[in-house]
């Protein structure tokens, strides 16, 4: 029976500000991935979410991004390696206290925005993560771009990774996502999204934009939280894959320790 | 044989800007109270200070401030107490994470500057303060001002706690300090200083601003590293304390385990 | 015929993160107070805001408030005067570059949050900010709580003043607001709230908790942006204002000059 | 008689920390560059370095950076052309206010650190800060990298602008620096540097690090004050200037108006 996990990033409020139904979310997904501080997500907010992740079974990952809360993380910032190392650093080891406030433990790591694209091509930055993870807990397990730099770099350092897909954009033929510039990045057909969460899950792969056929190792499924129709689309995906018999279930077990690869 | 543990706060610079005198404290100090990022110290620099301390075999502790680096957490910031609990168990989180790159552990934490005495008096922020130390690893010592209401509060929390004395400031008839308004605040005299230090390490207690005897439980005395003549005067003390047959000693075994109480 | 100013604080998201209802209020208030980056108010949002007050003829303010994001300039913090004075002067100079490429200019200033309160009863808080606002330009006119130790230290820096009411907040006998820990420091019923400002903008003063009548001296009424009812309190308050005969205008003519006292 | 300008960087602490030596600097010097608060540059360092110059009759200029003090603005920060354009007017608009309080006025401006890199070669970047200075001021003058794609941007926008040279720094045969990464970027040689100075004061140019000459116009001349022998450094090519009959005059007369171009 073929299972894959859901992961939606979550906590991304910061301070009077939300971000998000993550109240929604937590009923659809198998993973939560929760902002550190940097790009978004103040303690208080860190702290709720991780008691909410908790309380729905939802196991817990932190979501390190680029210190820029203007810029949502979402924009490039030429940080050295050694820099980048700490920071993930310093906000894994924020989120693993206040997931122990929370009675649960934070099982993975997946980077945020800019972060994690250009650590899914650049191997000085992947590696600085990797070893910010392995630092952190070398149990806990890496999520990033399938087929990217980043998961082979957190396999050298040797972490167990998760390989991410997308129901929701479109790939290329080399394995890579249409960057978001181009007008047809975006799956915006809820038909066609679900068809390729589920083939992503049976590990069928999927079609590229060129038309060819692209095999994707996919371990869990990025759910979006924010926009207007993000729950719905995940309600829907959710669906689909309980329909199609695969089963959901998290690549760590939520608050224990992280199940063998 | 009297022990008396010195303490010293570190890593207080932030991005370009340095501060104090780290390297020579730490041949001096034998607890280390590292910033963690919210009144001061970004990742790199927690990274390399506990890198130090570790190289030199001094204790490692948490230094949780407000977050305000504009003010260097010595303005009061009312923060409500769920805000300050979450802040801190943040805060020590990373130091933690931190810590473990370093190949050392954090032993206790001591808060900084406003967050310190505002502890001292009130009850609700002590206990958050207390709460969030526990959540993070209740093996942790907690450090506050002798006699205050944050010791009382850690110990509430099932804590072991150190009461913090200090060479160069003037106390009252009550066991507080001279507020630093007053002009009689700090004791700029090196002897007279030293023979605080020295008092305060037997348990002989000091003489008030009154002239008057106070009793004045010192577990650890703390040393200042910026300033003009910081050093020398950190030098003076711990030079008295060796002469005097007082052993120096962390009242935290560095980077292993904390000793019993 | 009596005139009134309405005023709305504005611009209060913070890079990815939205607040209220801009665009409704607009339509509805006279005067709009701008977070100028220290407790929200990023430089686009801040822009953005300038241009559509100025597209809607309403007239542009500064709304600078204490240097916390997390806590949205809604604790206090205790800075000294002359840090205050030099925040808010930064603060009110970076809304006034902003105006003029917005093609509009800064006519008032009105603080924000716990600057707001504790500049009420504070007179140095009161001068240091006053100083501010007459450094940056001394045509600005200064908005406080009616009554308040602010425009005393507004009228005694030689500013203009106006004094602010507020429809939905109960009153104390002294003209003070009832503080909003207290159960019934909200008015929650909307005809009491708007026959509350109906008599505020025809000088009549308000009823206070303990029944008795105060004189109320308001020259602008506060209207709320943000929580579930708000622009729906607000339209109701507009109305009744219209159908009572009372001219809802500016206090200062926007993106030209102030009109004089 | 040849006419130079000196400018340095000043008021680059941030709350605690200071930075640079400004008051030698101001001595030495006819145009401070001061930072505004997102590099480095907090409200009360701001008034105070304006005042400084004020009183040492030095020009005051603006110095906008990214928003990124962890990084002192020297890391690449993609931001989008119209952030750039909203930070530096609010960055320009602060320091402005500031300097009226001061009873100064800015005079020019010149972008700091990765921001002054990428708009020297980026024309989107460099339009997007030469509008915002225009918007802020159509009399500031705007400084760049001599011969670079940010004063010609500013020429575009109809801005006076100012062509900046280096000293310590080696040329190309195209008239760009040698990145800071080659190992001769700097000139460590205080005769060489002097001898440098001298050449771009007299417009006679440079040797390129491939031994050919380039032109290179020079308006004003960079001095650095931080670093263990800045002053002294920047005291050899000041007195150098003057000995060889070298005028060291502002471009902008202080306080007052820009002297015609």
């Amino acid at each position: 029976m073929p299972t894959i996990d859901l992961n939606a990033d979550m906590g991304e409020g910061f301070g009077p500000w939300p971000m998000g139904d993550d109240a929604a979310l937590l009923t659809l997904v198998t993973s939560a991935n929760v902002a550190c501080g940097a790009h978004a997500g103040d303690p208080v907010t860190m702290l709720a979410t991780a008691r909410a992740a908790a309380a729905h079974g939802v196991a817990l990952g932190a979501h390190p991004g680029f210190p820029d809360l203007q810029g949502f993380g979402r924009r490039e910032l030429r940080m050295a390696p050694d820099e980048v190392h700490a920071s993930v650093l310093a906000q894994v080891g924020a989120l693993q206290a206040v997931a122990r406030a929370a009675g649960t433990k934070v099982g993975h790591v997946k980077p945020h925005g800019a972060l994690y694209n250009m650590a899914a091509r650049d191997d000085a930055l992947a590696d600085a993560i990797a070893h910010a993870v392995r630092d952190a807990d070398p149990a806990l397990v890496l999520v990033g771009l399938a087929g990217s730099v980043l998961v082979t770099a957190g396999a050298r350092a040797g972490l167990r990774v998760a390989h991410e897909g997308f129901a929701d954009r479109r790939y290329r033929a080399d394995g890579t996502l249409v960057p978001r510039t181009a007008p047809h990045a975006l799956i915006d057909d809820v038909d066609a999204a679900v068809a390729q969460a589920v083939a992503l899950a049976r590990g069928e792969g999927v079609v590229a934009d060129d038309g060819t056929h692209v095999a994707v190792r996919c371990d869990t499924l990025c759910l979006h939280g924010d926009g207007a129709h993000a729950v719905a689309f995940a309600r829907a995906i959710r669906g689909a894959l309980d329909a199609a018999g695969i089963a959901v279930a998290p690549f760590v077990v939520p608050g224990i320790a992280p199940r063998g690869a």
